[in-house]
């Protein structure tokens, strides 16, 4: 590894392909049942299951999405950038197993608590690492292409996503339901568009 | 994310990405023979996983192929763009399962309406999407590459699979068999050269 | 789908796709000793399993590799083309299950001559496969970077593959160590370089 | 194949996918506790995984950047480095499976001498593949932004790790806990910066 790297290209690619290969897991942990005679039953009775997918597909979704415009601005990725953003990449791909541990506590109704806080935990570090990232590239590694304005809006996305994650979890702790539905909102929060939260110059390529 | 975000590139990588993952996948849910003795019936009493896998692989591969038809054209990707993508994605990623749940009921003579109308439901949503995409991007988002009647024939293209594809699904309630037939006659159909169906004008790059 | 598509581009970049995830879902087929007390035994047991994986992770490579040298010649992709291609990809997609079903029947003694025959039949129709593509592209669709005797060296070799392949799974299915022994020995023909065997003109790029 | 292969840039491709997806796979080995009435108890009695699962994913990451820095250099890819990064692209997708047995181990109390090392010998057969790709490399395929002194740097790095990693395996046969430690120590060195350890000239590209 050379101690001043440069284009981040890659890391974007094996980024965009761990975070492509952990959602298309997901799908993988809800097993099929087991008694076709009453299938469409059986179906239904995986609701927790297609909850936890939906959920952390979307979540997910966001991910990526937040994962490019943050790159889109980082014109050197340093030692450091490469070894947060692996931390990072190997806690989205932790994902399916926080998932299944999800749903099936729901699907028992035993634990909900536990796989709420564990599930919600993942993607609070992935916040955390999101604003770590941001932080040490903020300084020296960006490219001219944003202005201050523009860097300090993409970090209080990236604060509030903390702090939503982070509060969804602990609400989780004490209530599993309500931590599901602040996650669940902060997926609309973000898909939905927010007039002015961002003010980006020069081009834009983000997508 | 930004609010105006332009370049589909990496919405098309990041599809093709999840395309090729959940297609690859459908082979996990055929399950080998516990039985060795007897391998040779044992690998042909799964035919229904072999129909299941094939009939789902060449349908993933024409919504592959029909996801590059659209975003050939499409010349910005906004937010809602980016959401009805991320949610098409997650219909996708979502066919081992069903595929899977299709096997299991023709296997066990048992549910096979429930799982043909479960299967069929995944690409019905899908078509559906593609069509709300195209809806969406027809007025302001589409490159100059094609023209009026262009637009018009790959959406009537799309309208015509969302049409095929909820029939077979609402055949296959009444007769299983005849909703998965009339699901490979659509692979047939979909993979056969029409001639004059479209228009375009400008570079062709589809591929 | 247009009906004169022509970049070629991204139908490699979906096939390296799927030939990169059929060959990593390979290990998911061995399952580790359940009895961690005689660990090393239990490994020890698995070389059926370590063989199937091995002999057919070589044979993608090959595949993955000749896959290139062919579309780095083919210039348009037209529909057919694009068929036959879905069909081989999913040809390649079912190899983690006929190496599974490999290796169960070495590891129980029973079925070798039906697994070998299934799964040699797999690399047989690949071979096909890319028989028909060939065949299909020479006429009109090949780019000028290559000249009669390349096409004509290219097509050799692929026919050379067919008549290979189906020999070892006529084999296999006699005397299935000799099928597997055939197997082999194609691997180590087709790495090794051969002097002469291809004549191009013009840039060669392949890799 | 052509006998005469020069862009790598499809080899990194590939590459750069099965790594991916080896990384991501790891998570499938990590079973949910099945009984969810004491979920978080379960969910800490699977530290093993969680280990298993964090030393192997940030050895993997090391094994994608070195793969990057390696191939920075490499302009001419031969049909011998397409065979050695074949074999070593098969090896790391073996490590699933080495990371399950592992965690096996260390959950039961058995077998972990036998685990270790076999989950040692992996990385110590990547390495040598590294040393012998680079050494096959170095006479006349390299490209000429890196100098005689940066070519020596790479190869004493690629060295080093052999001699680390056979030395953690060797431990590991031993006392396998402390050859957990020397596989982890050599985490943090790989990914801390080492002031003067390379030398390159030319552009820097490496990411």
């Amino acid at each position: 590894m050379s101690e001043d790297v440069r284009d981040p290209a890659r890391v974007v690619a094996i980024s965009d392909g761990v975070i492509a290969i952990a959602a298309t897991l997901l799908v993988l942990e809800i097993r099929p049942p087991a008694d076709t005679e009453h299938l469409l039953h059986g179906l239904l009775a995986l609701w927790p299951s297609y909850l936890a997918y939906a959920v952390t597909f979307m979540l997910v979704g966001q991910v990526w999405a937040n994962h490019h415009v943050m790159f889109d601005h980082i014109r050197h990725a340093d030692r450091m950038i490469l070894f947060l953003n692996t931390v990072l990449l190997m806690d989205i791909a932790f994902l399916p197993f926080a998932a299944s541990v999800l749903a099936d506590a729901f699907r028992d109704g035993h634990g909900e608590r536990t796989a709420v806080v564990m599930h919600g935990l993942v993607f609070f570090l992935a916040a955390a690492l999101f604003n770590l990232i941001w932080w040490h590239a903020r300084h020296h590694l960006l490219s001219n292409n944003i202005n201050p304005a523009g860097v300090r809006a993409i970090g209080r996305r990236f604060q509030l996503a903390l702090l939503w994650l982070g509060t969804a979890t602990i609400l989780g702790g004490l209530l599993p339901v309500l931590g599901v539905a602040v996650f669940a909102a902060f997926i609309a929060f973000y898909w939905l568009p927010i007039s002015g939260e961002l003010g980006f110059t020069g081009p834009r390529r983000t997508a």
